[in-house]
């Protein structure tokens, strides 16, 4: 089999940390297997350079921003390759250009466009273990070093596993996989054994951090199966891979929360065609990325309430945008609350079961939590909430649903 | 005009250094001059990253650290460029790969093929100031990342100034310029405001540490015009270049000591055909420099002495090899002593000027010293002393060659 093996900056945040890593892929080598290790910055190294920028500019330019960025994954690998390599197994380093990965020119957040992967297949069929750095790509006119943006590891380990058709791709992280919660807030959380793209695209999505929403796109789109596991022990982790008859056997995978989002209401909006559009044009140009949308028209039937949640870091500066047009928008006002929680309940089961929504509000109700906004896609249920009430319903929605024992 | 200026690790040691090398670089090219600044890494970096290295093997391999520390420029290039943009000029980092630099594959040890500096140019015509990273090429064939060498930056910076055609290549380092002696020893010593190639490389080799040797031989052979000089202050320096008629009106323009030797000496060695060959074949295999080499046939007229220094670090084993193949030569013993010192008398004006080798030993004589071998050239003479006179003897030679003033 052609696997690759991701490993992130905790992972490689030491020298003995970088042994271990050694040590898991000759033993993946040794049971006969070519192995190609994608490797993030040591945890700790990506700030650490942010910061010196930041000491040397206020604006620090993105071109020169990927050079610097990109010298963390190149000290990984040497680091890496020379670990296994010490350990009696062939292995090679490449930097991103090496490893052929072509992006765009968008620096800091580039995207891949194709993978150039002769020179790692030769390698594997020389009998090396290939050591490529996560992170980062080159341009193909100017050949300029560029960067995925943060997490932008998981994508290229994604897209690498895709380019050299790996029979698997293996996300190693701090955590031993997906659970059914986050297990901070539900103890009994269980870690899933499968989950599919598109139940963990919303989950990622939704706040559990595990896995890089691109990266899980990619894989959906390539059909590239994903192996969350632990880089501290042998637990067999979480494989995310296509939808199948036994998921949808469960209605639900997982609860989630995120707290991290502010609603923001445009009160008595003019019921009229186009000032949604203007409305969220503002915020749009602002590169701010809205999540929930709800509108009600309100009960004269001439005017609607519209609220939608941005991020929390950015919901100042959409308040004031959406100020600056409120007049313009018939508004009678604009109301702000940053004490929110979007909890969720995913499962991919739920398009063939209709009951998921109306168990939830119930629970919802049975606890006495008040709803504040209500958003729908075909595998997930999600409502605003307060926040204080977000453990509370995470925990009560993970009993109601049944995913403290196996369903 | 085109200037290329090169700052080593301490003159990038922290963000406040940057900043001063970013002023110094700004205020160049405000005054009309096109700018190649070729930069070290951050001082103290690159020995972290080599025991980093030696954390995780015994025997790094040598491709995988050339990336390793290729990664200590690339973050220094970075940092200056976006130091220099801070202050509203135009500049470009370039990798030692964007900068076009060439080398053989002799990873860690590479020497430079050729430049391709069209991309340099292109900016550099475009307003850019070019700030490029020192030590660091690529192979040709598999576009590896090679370095070249302890002290290679300043050798990037003299075959950049060449392929760019550049007026003048500036280094700038932590002392002034280069000295009559080293002013630890002789206080008095004087600043040279010229120096040629040829007495700056029998300086260089000779342990004044100044300026690494192949960037000197690079100089010479194409001509380039180097400046020594501090980056902090903005004293004139020292300008290396061609010998010239006032040069040598110069007797000696300096005087150099080096206790990194040590002598090894093969007694009664057989004097007949191919006995020194095969002694100095077997050191020269172990790859060990030897440097002087002295041999006296002995009043018996059928043997001779045969002595030799080497560098303190490689005499272990080359005294080891000596005695392995002492019952070969013939020979009736070895003696090895590492309390030496080698100090030199150099300058250009002793071409025509045949008394230095005299007074030289005059005035050892005067102050009691025993020369223990003497070697010269062209424009040098050395002597091996016992290393508790070295500092006397440099005092007393710079005394003796009217050093302490204008001559």
């Amino acid at each position: 089999m052609i696997i690759v093996q991701k490993y992130g900056g905790a992972s490689v945040a030491n020298v003995d940390r970088i042994k271990d890593v050694a040590r898991r892929v000759v033993k993946t080598a040794k049971e006969g297997h070519k192995v190609v290790v994608v490797v993030s910055a040591m945890a700790g190294e990506t700030d650490k350079l942010i910061d010196l920028a930041y000491l040397v500019t206020s604006k620090p330019g993105e071109r020169e921003m990927d050079l610097l960025l990109s010298s963390g994954e190149r000290i990984a690998i040497a680091l890496v390759a020379l670990a296994i390599k010490e350990l009696g197994q062939k292995a090679i380093a490449f930097t991103g250009r090496q490893m052929g990965i072509i992006t765009d020119g968008l620096h800091m957040k580039a995207r891949i466009e194709k993978i150039a992967s002769e020179r790692a297949r030769e390698a594997l069929e020389g009998g090396h273990v290939v050591v490529a750095a996560g992170f980062q790509g080159i341009t193909e006119k100017e050949a300029d070093v560029t960067t995925l943006g943060r997490g932008g590891s998981d994508l290229s380990a994604v897209a690498i596993a895709s380019a050299l058709k790996a029979d698997l791709c293996e996300i190693y992280t701090d955590v031993e996989g997906i659970y059914t919660a986050d297990p901070n807030i539900v103890p009994e959380a269980k870690k899933l054994d499968k989950v599919s793209y598109e139940e963990m695209l919303e989950m990622a999505s939704l706040g559990a951090k595990v896995l890089q929403t691109r990266s899980v796109e990619f894989a959906m789109r390539y059909g590239v199966p994903i192996v969350v596991r632990s880089s501290f022990n042998d637990n067999p982790g979480t494989l995310v891979t296509k939808e199948d008859m036994e998921m949808e056997k469960t209605l639900v995978s997982g609860i989630t929360s995120d707290t991290n989002q502010a609603k923001i209401t445009v009160i008595r909006v003019s019921d009229s065609p186009g000032i949604a559009a203007r409305l969220f044009k503002a915020i749009a140009e602002a590169n701010i990325i809205v999540d929930m949308i709800v509108q009600n028209v309100s009960s004269d039937g001439e005017s609607a309430d519209i609220s939608f949640t941005v991020p929390e870091t950015e919901s100042r500066e959409a308040l004031r945008l959406v100020e600056e047009i409120t007049e313009e928008l018939g508004a009678t006002g604009v109301a702000m609350r940053d004490d929110i929680a979007k909890v969720s309940v995913v499962g991919v089961g739920m398009r063939t079961h209709p009951g998921v929504a109306l168990q939830m509000f119930g629970t919802m109700a049975r606890h006495g939590i008040n709803i504040l906004m209500i958003s729908t896609s075909e595998i997930k249920v999600s409502c605003v909430i307060e926040a204080k009430y977000s453990e509370l319903a995470v925990r009560a929605l993970h009993e109601a649903f049944g995913l403290l024992v196996n369903v």
